[in-house]
């Protein structure tokens, strides 16, 4: 039994083509010692030069962009906890730009977030990290439909204010009644999935009435579904028997 | 009924006297057109200097030192929640040198670390931002048992891995019978509470045989006690009647 979550249609592209020669990326780059086409694009660092890449893709994509720190985020609430450790949760970062992330479980993450911009952005230039061994990540481009087949999920579901109104609690446990479950979080910083994201699940819930952050929701919802199976309980029976454990 | 947390001993705090001359720190002012006396200690960037704190200060200190992020990432975890949309979570940091920073419940926190150690670096050095208007974010010096005195909680509990085995669920349910309970996690990144801190506490749990980072400690518990208390349950009722919300 192993949960899959999917950061889906996460904000998380180089710099792109657009505005690779706008004056600001080029000193953001420089400053990094890097060229235009291999830096992350930040809305916290590239306001002004995303405002010209709005006039030429339109601003409803581009204010879903830019936002690698969601990405982040999500990792370092996921990463490290009882659900990874008994080795039944795997994490896929699809981008909008469609390509997937698949990741070791035994990455240690760098807690530091100028640190994770620096391991992605080698990600997304060399397709693999570290370039050598064991990868710890790899990129490959696909879209969604294609890594829905590979993972061979028996229950799709996903996470939106626009969904069914459900207790995340319950929706965790049904999920737990399959074999392969997947959950999708959206990995932007607003609006709703795509359709043709939303065609390829099998229910959406809603778990509170106002949005919540990617991480929050991911979280969250890891924590329900190690109760569900019984982690949590199993990890404290196991380490009372140790009596105190220092 | 309001839930404090408290995030203890943080490993938040400017760069020290004792290596504010380092070439390593002056280079990594000048950058950032800061003071030395200005800037937050990071051991992501700080190392080497870090490394010769440690020769004076001693390595068991300093290890817990310099973990701006740690702080970050919990209160991302935290603030956006909705125990705090419902006004019943306070939140208080008490770092390693004493100082005490509360935050105003309608802060919007910025998502981006590096804009975050940027508003935090103006709140030590003025000691509130911002400057004028309703202050965000507060600092003080004074140390936690004067904290607790202003608080009156009447249960004050910690997570530690060194406590007492028990379900986090338990714990947050036996939390909620109090009116002002307080919950205390450790704002560093390895080693346990002070004794000054174990102190103060009616109780001491642990949740997990292995350490679980602060984010995660304080997302769950916050999750748990919405749960104790019907936070969830109400806000999920109350977004069916309106029959999905769009």
């Amino acid at each position: 039994l192993v949960l899959t979550i999917v950061i889906a249609e996460a904000a998380l592209q180089l710099v792109p083509k657009e505005i690779q020669s706008h004056t600001l990326i080029r000193q953001y780059a420089k400053r990094r010692q890097k060229n235009p086409d291999e830096v992350l694009l930040d809305r916290a660092f590239h306001h002004s030069a995303m405002q010209k890449l709005a006039r030429k893709l339109g601003a409803g994509q581009v204010e879903r962009m830019g936002r690698p720190d969601i990405v982040h985020g999500t990792l370092l609430q996921i990463l490290e906890t009882p659900l990874n450790w008994e080795q039944q949760l795997r994490v896929i970062i699809h981008t909008q730009d469609d390509q997937v992330i698949t990741i070791n479980p035994k990455i240690r993450l760098p807690k530091n977030y100028v640190r994770f911009v620096g391991l992605t952005e080698q990600l997304l230039v060399q397709k693999r990290v570290p370039e050598n061994g064991e990868a710890l990540m790899r990129v490959e481009r696909k879209d969604l439909k294609q890594v829905l087949k590979e993972l061979g999920s028996d229950h799709r579901l996903g996470f939106s204010i626009l969904g069914k109104p459900r207790l995340m609690r319950n929706v965790a446990e049904e999920a737990s009644e399959f074999e392969n479950p997947s959950a999708f979080i959206g990995g932007f910083p607003r609006g709703h999935f795509t359709e043709n994201t939303r065609r390829l699940l099998d229910a959406v819930y809603c778990v509170d009435r106002e949005s919540l952050d990617a991480w929050v929701v991911a979280g969250r919802f890891v924590y329900d579904f190690e109760w569900a199976i019984g982690v949590a309980q199993g990890r404290i029976d196991a380490s009372s028997k140790q009596n105190g454990q220092s």
